[in-house]
């Protein structure tokens, strides 16, 4: 198994979400082959029977590869993606901070600014209509990001690391769940830093 | 760094909370020296600024070596306490499965499981009270587990891994969240040999 080639998988994912890009960007970022398959969350897409019986979960991303393996989360399919690459911490306890990010991202920040990007922006309810309490638990994330990454280009060593992907995926849309970064200027140019080390658009700013 | 001691750490954490119990159980079984730490988070000691200043995101458990190393987040030191241990798969794709039912865990099920709990144990919140929604996610939960477990001891590989000690702190105390696992025979079973394994007591019928 450990043997088993990373390349040459199918990501099921939607473009809209900032945890099926991870995946994708971390492949591009490695040259690692793969094929995207497009999974239309808002419309049910990851509750019929057929998605079912590749994620019973019924979440995206799934990554699966031709010989049947299949790998649902977005940060362990990136971690196993990345596995031995520079976007992972090489001493052990900045690898086990960048999990640790990871898991964070996971818990604290993706279920509040995700959250509420998501009931905002594609389900346009008015902003009377969503939960209080997500605004201010964003609001706490970006704080605790802006903390760590005062006088830090990145949020662990010196360099691009898994934890920036993460942490970007729902950052750099944030401004569309109705967060600011302008309060935020260590994470606002963060954001800058680690859309350019990934070669793709300036969410705020695209050209 | 990679070569700083694991041993000889602080562990901060609430005895009722399973996510802390997950790094606890881990340096137990590894014969990892440490030393727990009380704190309180019904009574609010983890937004008191001397808990702060550890985890500014005011989360328990954090693990604190007297070099300074400080590590939040349970899933995160466990891993790093278990690096290179028997707990840890050995194949990359079993190592990047383990991951995936780490951060499912923290997603998926502890924020029903867990929170439901929470609210009904420790709050003493009627069931009325109580959003349903947390029941019926945290039933879906034990259904991907069920489905998981059904023809195996434990969830990836061939031993108790990491996943099994992440999956099983809140879900030996489900039924404390209203939560009935007779409806669930592999996991139920899968409960007790994991606790087993762990040499801890059965929560739902302890000695």
């Amino acid at each position: 198994m450990s043997r088993a080639p990373k390349s040459g998988f199918m990501l099921y994912g939607d473009p809209g979400s900032g945890n099926c890009l991870k995946p994708k960007w971390t492949a591009d970022l490695l040259g690692i082959a793969h094929e995207w398959i497009n999974v239309d969350v808002v419309k049910g897409e990851t509750r019929q029977p057929e998605f079912l019986a590749i994620n019973p979960a019924g979440q995206v991303p799934v990554a699966r590869w031709p010989d049947g393996r299949v790998l649902p989360q977005s940060n362990a399919i990136m971690l196993y993606l990345a596995e031995g690459s520079r976007i992972i911490p090489e001493s052990s306890f900045e690898r086990a901070e960048a999990l640790s990010w990871l898991f964070w991202e996971q818990y604290s920040h993706e279920t509040a600014i995700a959250v509420r990007r998501y009931q905002k922006h594609y389900l346009k309810k008015p902003d009377t209509d969503i939960d209080p309490a997500l605004s201010v638990k964003g609001n706490l994330a970006l704080s605790v990001m802006e903390g760590r990454l005062k006088g830090r280009d990145w949020f662990v060593g010196n360099g691009l690391s898994v934890a920036d992907i993460a942490l970007v995926a729902y950052t750099r849309v944030a401004h569309e769940g109705g967060f600011d970064l302008a309060a935020y200027p260590s994470v606002d140019s963060w954001v800058l830093r680690t859309e350019d080390a990934l070669g793709i658009q300036h969410a705020r700013n695209p050209a």
